[in-house]
């Protein structure tokens, strides 16, 4: 087989918890993209790192045509994204293929919920309550690893009715100890580009730092990768055959 | 608009449990089919029963023919269905759209198998836990009259993986107490029919009295009803164009 | 069964081309949405009709609060549809469930687009050649009354890739003499709203009163139409269980 | 990146159309399979192929436990290949992820229909006719490499309605000159496996010689591969949570 090429991967971060909140700094001292970035370094993912208080939030188009995969992680900070940043990330995406790894909060990111048509909207608690993440996606790449579950000591709860399309395929419901189930790995095709909805990963707690949860994002990077095709025609077409 | 037809409905049953076990009997006296039957002719549709000890198991040509759609429970018995009726029922349903609805443990009878193409074995717990079913599928028919969720107080526990195709849509999703969850409303479109799983009955429980149960099994006997359509052509076909 | 209550439809047509041009204008003297709302009132709908030059495009809050099912044929003038209509529409469908039917150049209205989460973009050729749409839906209602497949003599070509997700359901192919295929009959759920977008319909020929045109406008009008269901809780919530 | 281990793929054949007939035979001296393993030796991956005529077809359980990828044609003999194994093929791909790739006739193989739950039936006509196949997959990696579409010169003509469950991904549609459409791309999950349709392939054409569709093929290998997992666990099980 043709030698892979590496994959490009930019993990972007709000990062304004981890430097507002001295509980939250604790656990994540250089923010949780540092913890995410250098897991997947690990793997072997050329990787580099971008944050909201960066010139152009670090995703100028020259970082943008050199990355492959997105990882987003936002929470509080969803309306100061600039809105040309975010129409470049979309045209990314859609366009020539760039694939979006939107984690836990980033549900209601301005660039996820463009992508996905609807509001996105959740029900949630903050109760540091127990996730056990089943897998349903069977042969799925992005469940490579997996066993039939994993859990997750400490969460915040998302729960049902998730407003979002069905996804295109589904790999993981979340159960939850207070009550909710959530469909909390899905993935859609927009366009060229490829997105995976990630939901674990409060601040609040070291969720990035779970071998199950960073595994799972190391599949979903290969999972979004682009493909390499030319771009669509699209507009007035002369017809193939005689009419 | 125009008058709708009235939906004629037969609701089968294996009818040993009840009939075997007394403290079953005493829930169900007359079989579970009954309940259901009952409900389904409050509700306007023309409906009749048939059971496993009838002969041909009351699944005739004839009965069949004027069957839009079917309700099948089963568990005891799977292998003591006929073959022939099995072929007679999958063909009506793919060839001709009757309507399936496979309640419960009908996950495994025969007929349902060999329409999803896959094993469809669960994991299962009889310890009698709370089920709450989460609805997922927005707009759907089969969802008309819930809110966000309904519960089952005492059920037994189907969880994850369950070995089906990706549902064609997904409108159910059960938490249980014990830490599963299952996909438990499934909508499958199969040749000209169109077939809808829904988990919860297990015997020993009065969950056929349920209000929602019943109301989602009403609903899915309107979605899952034929539609007037000739059968296709299929074969050896000349051109439509000049070649 | 309960008697139905009458689906409510609104018609709305951007009315530009029927007025502005003569030849247009001998095809649909009172405009398309006229004919279709004829045959939708025939059909025992209740049915109205709204344009772009009236006030409000004819969508105030009272309308839309009343309707449906919206149907909807845009193409010169989409960008002319005000934001906040379409800001109206949007969550009428997506928050209440009210169905839209999108008609051929309707692919690039602002409403569609925002329920896509793509740009929808297709490959065009007004060449007046044949369109044959098949029916790969099986016994989708959509489908109800029509054959394997039916033609169209003359229309414009619109050619995949079509830049839309992958539809929930798929119902039509269409074959276009020139040598391409597009999917032209599809179906989206979005949050409790029901979306079909249906090809045909190019202003300088007679589409709308092709029967097999008005029946597929008919049955979705019914598959789109709104599901009773109360709105969805949606942010923080308490246990359910004890933590 | 970790390397990625090699491939394993069997390409099966009934080959007997090119024994029997000596045009067929002068195109595929070999058998198509020969071609194809050709191919994908050139591509990396350790390729093997089996045939009707050996002792279990060839596919023992050894042979099935080291692939994993199975290519499949068949067209004349499908009814000449043994229960046993085909059951043997079925639970090496639904319980250990296998994947399958069925090849043009294969859509009438005891394997695949079994995997689909439908007749799979089509329409046919043996006329040499061109075929235009569209991508409508964005971004799947099945599409790679591939532009807007491809075409062959000379094929048999497949026409829908195709039998099969609405595909889990739609990666190319196909268009005749003789006036039909066709899904001729489809992706399906089954259990642990996965299983892709590919239409293309006349035995008197050389349509194993296309480069394109020898892309596809290799393309194909590569998503159907199996992904490393447990096994999942089924039955009685005991609860996580208190009840």
């Amino acid at each position: 087989m043709r030698p892979m090429r590496r994959i490009r991967v930019t993990v972007w971060n709000e990062f304004l918890h981890e430097r507002q909140d001295p509980r939250i700094a604790e656990i994540y001292p250089d923010g949780m993209h540092s913890v995410i970035a250098s897991y997947l370094r690990s793997q072997g993912f050329e990787t580099r790192t971008a944050t909201l208080s960066e010139p152009e939030h670090g995703l100028t188009q020259d970082v943008l045509s050199n990355t492959d995969v997105l990882v987003w992680w936002g929470h509080m900070a969803h309306d100061r994204v600039d809105d040309g940043v975010v129409e470049r990330v979309y045209r990314r995406i859609v366009n020539e293929g760039m694939g979006l790894i939107a984690l836990h909060s980033a549900h209601l990111s301005k660039v996820f919920r463009r992508l996905m048509g609807t509001p996105c909207n959740v029900k949630w608690r903050e109760a540091g309550e127990r996730e056990r993440i089943w897998v349903v996606g069977g042969g799925h790449p992005i469940a490579e690893g997996l066993g039939d579950y994993f859990e997750i000591e400490h969460e915040e709860m998302y729960g049902e009715p998730f407003e979002i399309p069905q996804p295109d395929e589904l790999v993981f419901i979340s159960w939850f100890k207070g009550g909710e189930v959530f469909r909390s790995g899905c993935c859609f095709h927009r366009g060229l580009g490829k997105v995976f909805y990630f939901r674990p990963g409060h601040e609040t707690y070291p969720t990035y730092y779970d071998s199950n949860v960073l595994r799972v994002i190391g599949n979903a990077v290969k999972w979004c990768a682009p493909v390499e095709r030319p771009r669509p025609v699209h507009g007035n077409v002369k017809p193939l055959e005689p009419l």
